[in-house]
């Protein structure tokens, strides 16, 4: 962690609670993500997910680092269109698609990656009004338990995500996207879920997306410039051994390269990482309000919620937790960190062994980069948080202001009678 | 329901997706729940859980009616203040105060909630500052069992919300409370969860803060200006029985009784509904993009996402859905209806019969008016949604826009070397 003093000085210049990002080691997430990969396979594309993260400066250093994007609205779309990002490096992808955010994505020659058959006839009929010829993939489920929250696995067999290998569902809605006039078939993609620790499920997706892509080849005659394996990548919140970006190129490359020879080319690999990318880089920096004990326990009481960082309230995520200025405490006390929203489950950690703590106290809640800021709200009219930007250079910025209570009444109307 | 048309009106001219709220049915909610208490106890007093939706026009039509407000946040007591209440008719209560909010709580002369000797200490500290008397009321934790949802029951033991009536922790925060100079006792509050269904936990809470009232004036000399006996009473959302304000009432109001016989006095009643209140008077419209059918299963794809409505996701909750204008079609398809955001939890309903669905059609999400707009968020870089009021004369307003993209970047800034 940065030195206390310079959390200190932000939380005090910004106020709390605010997030924290590092600049040097998102540049860092990512080179190790990438060049794992680079080093083993000729040609590899990263597609930055958007949505473990939208703020733009965090965007921008991903993008002067050569990351696409993986956008998942009309909103992200036009995000990574403002910062200079090009269709070919961006994919947008989504199981329930307006035409509008279809249009815009067709606009920007961007990949679209279907999600159905019904999902591709939207596709074409757009693509054809426009005069345009869209390029798609098509999202397949290949079935595989990626071993992970029930409510981030994507790759199972009731997901709404992705047209089924199974009962070779997949298979006839490349047919039909071939014979379709608006259409151009480049790619296929999956995306099995997220924070998978182990390379296996990853393996078996690869196997199976590989097998179809040879199928394609045989039976359709379809050469694809990518295979897409999505992002997933866990990173380790409890200090668990989790796999790495090594380990996972490590175990996928060969896949690929024993499939390439059956295929006779070589598709390009994207891959889709937004966690591994960003959570490690951020943290919640909250000011203890007070200490509280009770007949039961000890809560130590912040002044942020569920509405800052939801992760612990929605999924039973673990986040680690440092009092800022005490890490090299002993951990003695035993304490429930909880948010100020009025919901008992709002508490960022249960029976959590920490140095004693007493208000005024800083704390860092850890590896809060993916899934933070982005999923945060104004839920009991709380403001949205600051965001600081800590400079690999020396130094941070604002990159991101504490909207203002105004901002909350901005577009509401109360009719007349009613004033 | 609305007539089809309006509903199919409102879609048409403000988008989807959107909340539409029923202004006759706010109303009777309110005079429902008012008149039921009203009638059985002399003074009764409604302060709105402003939690539940902090619309403005809605907060605004329970003032016109009488309803104070229970706030939790320095922006929730400054709507409150904004929309014209007066401090006496505001509540503000939180487990984790920041001195800023008590501030504000104590410039406006509100009612102050404690939730512990701690918390006490830090509103005396303010208090003394500004040369005021705080008014304070202490939540008390009865350790009463609520049976609802873990995640919203707040009066069990281990729960970081008030003072307990075990270990007499609640009575000697009382006595300290009355050797404060800055520190006026007015109340005892307690809340003890929220979607509770039967009358059985508000009876135990009520006779143990009712007992506790006693030993305050036996012990202490302590005359109560209210007993607050917070929120709680659920909805039917699935059309099952629940408890009615009527039946509340009748089940509480005798407790009171009683026990003023032995108090010699009788401290007014509050009570702080939300859900009860709004729940019912708004849905969510929103509109099917495609119907997609899976080996497995068949999806409604939705442009809503628990962006918009997260209560399905987080809290497993039910909500009704209906098919506008399909009304009294027979419900012969089964159904996961999916939201638009990227994770496989993202569903409103899993296995629901409905009537045959087509992309195009428009889904009435019912029972949307608490816990909806207020929690939504713009995960997925979606955009906030608009609300709209259903007059009870008749017609309909936008109560307010849908935000722009450009809301988004507003606060941003990338530092000049990221550019």
């Amino acid at each position: 962690m940065e030195s206390s003093t310079t959390l200190t000085k932000i939380a005090q210049e910004f106020g709390t609670p605010v997030y924290v990002y590092y600049e040097e080691r998102l540049i860092q997430n990512y080179r190790e993500f990438y060049s794992a990969f680079k080093k083993r396979y000729p040609s590899v594309k990263i597609l930055y997910a958007y949505k473990a993260n939208t703020s733009l400066a965090l965007c921008n250093i991903l993008k002067k680092e050569g990351a696409g994007a993986d956008v998942v609205s009309g909103g992200e779309l036009l995000t990574a269109l403002k910062l200079g990002l090009e269709g070919k490096d961006i994919m947008y992808t989504n199981n329930s698609k307006t035409r509008e955010e279809i249009g815009i994505a067709l606009d920007a020659e961007a990949v679209i990656n279907a999600d159905s058959v019904v999902d591709l006839l939207m596709i074409q009929e757009e693509a054809a009004k426009k005069k345009k010829n869209a390029k798609i993939s098509f999202r397949i489920n290949p079935g595989v338990d990626p071993k992970t929250h029930a409510k981030i696995a994507t790759g199972l067999k009731g997901s709404k995500f992705g047209v089924h290998i199974e009962g070779d569902d997949a298979f006839k809605a490349y047919k039909m996207a071939t014979e379709l006039g608006a259409i151009k078939v480049v790619g296929v993609q999956t995306h099995i879920g997220s924070q998978i620790k182990e390379v296996a499920p990853f393996v078996d997706a690869a196997e199976k997306v590989m097998e179809f892509a040879l199928r394609l080849k045989t039976d359709l005659g379809l050469k694809l410039e990518y295979v897409d394996l999505g992002g997933g990548l866990g990173i380790p919140y409890q200090e668990e051994k989790t796999a790495k970006p090594e380990d996972l190129a490590a175990a996928v490359v060969p896949v690929l390269e024993k499939w390439n020879k059956l295929l006779g080319y070589a598709p390009a690999l994207w891959l889709e990482p937004g966690r591994y990318l960003v959570a490690s880089t951020g943290m919640v920096l909250t000011r203890v309000q007070t200490v509280k004990e009770t007949p039961y326990k000890k809560f130590v009481n912040t002044d942020a919620g569920f509405n800052t960082l939801i992760r612990p309230a929605m999924y039973d995520a673990y986040h680690r937790i440092e009092i800022v200025g005490k890490e090299k405490e002993p951990n003695n006390e035993k304490y429930d960190v909880a948010g100020n929203v009025c919901e008992s489950g709002d508490l960022f950690a249960k029976d959590r062994m920490l140095p004693k703590a007493r208000a005024g106290d800083l704390l860092a809640i850890m590896d809060a980069g993916a899934y933070g800021y982005s999923m945060a709200s104004r839920y009991n009219t709380r403001l949205m948080p600051p965001e600081v930007l800590i400079r690999s250079g020396g130094g941070y910025e604002l990159i991101r202001e504490r909207e203002k209570l105004e901002d909350q009444y901005k577009y509401q109307r109360i009719p007349k009678d009613l004033q």
